[in-house]
């Protein structure tokens, strides 16, 4: 199996939405394309999968640096013991002549195509994706996924009915959690969304509420000692995603659950966060996201580290509410994902024929992430491909 | 002012030299130019900068993210209290729509403009640039600068002689200090390195080498035992650079100055290695590096909170030895600098009209960082503003 070419392209996000930092109407991802020379029904068998969402495409670094060294190496560098593709062994070759530590937006270039060798992977083997992530990792694939819709962002028009409106939609969606947006407004109007969310779904366990990292120690124990009240279901970046001092904190006086790691892109990372972020065992949960984190391989490793410092592996809740994280977290028995009914198109959400009922999602069986069966993405992917 | 015009081109380093982690032959660095609408004897005055070395150049990052965001922001938006341009205000207006934590190939982007805005200031005050920032952060600014020349690479054609007639070289150039790799060779040949350079410098006082963050736990404390017994100047990047933790048994078991935090790329990092790292105040070294840390904004901030932290930022000696780091080292009073004679052209080194003695350089005078007079690299900045 050879990797003949790689393609990749910079795709806008289309939606005119905020949380408390960023704005994402000027977002875009990288999608990317391993073109293999294995053919099937006279077509040539391409990898697909995208660098998540929220840290921008990687063109450069992708065209600058990782492509040149894929195409100067002989494809055995990138085959495993067994002969075939080894994602795992492509993501170190992608490493070449790179200083440790800095793990940013290289973390997410490397993770697109390193995804996409997962994607060519199943395609090979006919398989949808989590299958062959269960398989690789000595797991028996989930049978569903749960998901949650997260939403509540503030709009340009914002008004709690608004918002009513919106949570409302993911009920009847099949939705039985939500996670709405915190900090980017004045607490009373935070606490009205808060109770707003509450109302619809029947419980404060139902209901999360992510900060996204913006506030320092004294807001963000500040916002835990207004928000302990609820029992929410938990409470996400309260701080900096790299001040795990913090977190302790709020750890040690936050009486439920916390949530973070979206913002952490690597192995060492994450055992930093392990060793001084006082994540407690079966309460916190862990938001590291494959896409942005050098793609499976490194994940898996994430993930190992968790458990090897007794967490369970249900505490992980990835990042990014898209196709591709649904395989990973059925392949590797996560606790479920976020879900962006209405959001980061074309990326968000999935496939049209998966239903949603009671929080829970089925399995796709197209093979691969199946992102060309996605109506939005499919275009994108058609003239990448092309 | 306004910043009419941003410029980045890609250039590559024309050595062929590795460390025990990287080849630099394949390395690029940003060289950027601002263009302003101030006109001096005829020419638009343009800030000029680079991204240090090490970390590739960022031409995606700068043209896709950051050279949008300052065309469409109006000149008041980088303009201080005072009307000049404000580095600082420019480095913020730089990270509209990024996300808090993941500091890599961003930080280095940021910097490369970050740093040539202070090119800029100093061009127009017409004065070298060490003098803008002792004065904008309240300095009284040094009258010269320790160097020690960073060398010892492994080279295609390694020997003992080769490395002697190398560091003899360093010695004749006027330098007391010298740095050499390890971790990239046997034990036995990284000690016979080792002892010539002590052998060739007098003292091993005088010595210091860098394992550049490749070593785990095990390796990294083992290296130490062995390295105690010569009384080196620092042991630098035992392990990975973000592994607080072994740093912290190294710094309670090795009984002589630590040194690291060049992969570490902005101020959350930075306290991290404050609160976890074990560093001892008046005995190791912190090595970040303004050109990797988003510029001197965020780099002065970080020598705030080494203060603040008991240390002295005499113990502050930036990676990257290049005539960007001796302008800021100067005007912030820090404990020195590294140089590299014979390497990292077009950008390593100093000017050729400063002179190294015993272990001094003394400070250019130059308008701005004085890139223009560095022979190496005036073609290149010189094709980059026509």
């Amino acid at each position: 199996m050879r990797i003949v070419e790689i393609r990749e392209v910079a795709v806008h996000l289309d939606q005119a939405i905020a949380n408390a930092v960023v704005d994402f109407s000027r977002h875009t991802i990288s999608l990317v394309a391993l073109v293999s020379d294995q053919v099937r029904n006279g077509r040539a068998v391409c990898g697909v999968a995208f660098n998540s969402i929220g840290r921008f495409a990687q063109s450069g670094i992708v065209q600058d640096r990782l492509i040149p060294r894929i195409a100067a190496m002989p494809p055995e560098d990138y085959a495993g013991t067994d002969g075939t593709l080894s994602p795992a062994r492509l993501a170190r070759a992608m490493m070449r002549d790179e200083k440790p530590g800095g793990h940013g937006d290289r973390a997410s270039a490397i993770a697109a195509i390193e995804l996409a060798a997962w994607d060519l992977k199943a395609k090979l083997l006919d398989e949808p994706a989590f299958s062959t992530v269960a398989r690789a990792f000595g797991r028996d694939h989930s049978i569903g996924m749960h998901v949650y819709a997260a939403g509540g962002y503030y709009h340009p028009d914002d008004g709690i009915n608004r918002l009513r409106g919106e949570l409302n939609g993911y009920r009847e969606a099949g939705f039985t959690d939500v996670k709405i947006k915190i900090g980017g407004a004045p607490w009373s109007q935070d606490a009205a969304r808060i109770e707003a969310a509450i109302e619809v779904f029947g419980s404060a366990a139902r209901v999360a509420v992510d900060a996204n990292g913006r506030f320092g120690r004294t807001q963000a124990t500040g916002l835990g000692r207004e928000l302990a009240q609820y029992g929410l279901r938990w409470y996400e970046e309260p701080c900096d995603p790299l001040d795990y001092s913090t977190l302790r904190e709020l750890s040690q006086s936050y009486p439920h659950p916390l949530a973070t790691g979206e913002n952490l892109f690597s192995l060492p990372d994450s055992i930093n966060l392990l060793r001084y972020g006082g994540m407690r065992p079966g309460v916190d949960i862990f938001q590291m996201d494959a896409g942005l984190s050098y793609g499976l391989t490194e994940y898996a490793g994430i993930i190992a580290a968790l458990e090897a410092a007794g967490h369970d592996r249900s505490q992980a809740m990835p990042h990014g509410g898209h196709m591709i994280n649904l395989h990973i977290v059925a392949g590797l028995n996560l606790g479920g994902c976020e879900a962006y009914p209405a959001v980061f198109q074309p990326f968000g959400g999935y496939l049209p024929d998966l239903v949603i009922e009671n929080g829970m999602i089925n399995l796709p069986q197209q093979p691969g992430f199946g992102l060309e069966f996605k109506p939005e993405l499919a275009p994108h992917i058609e003239r990448l491909i092309a």
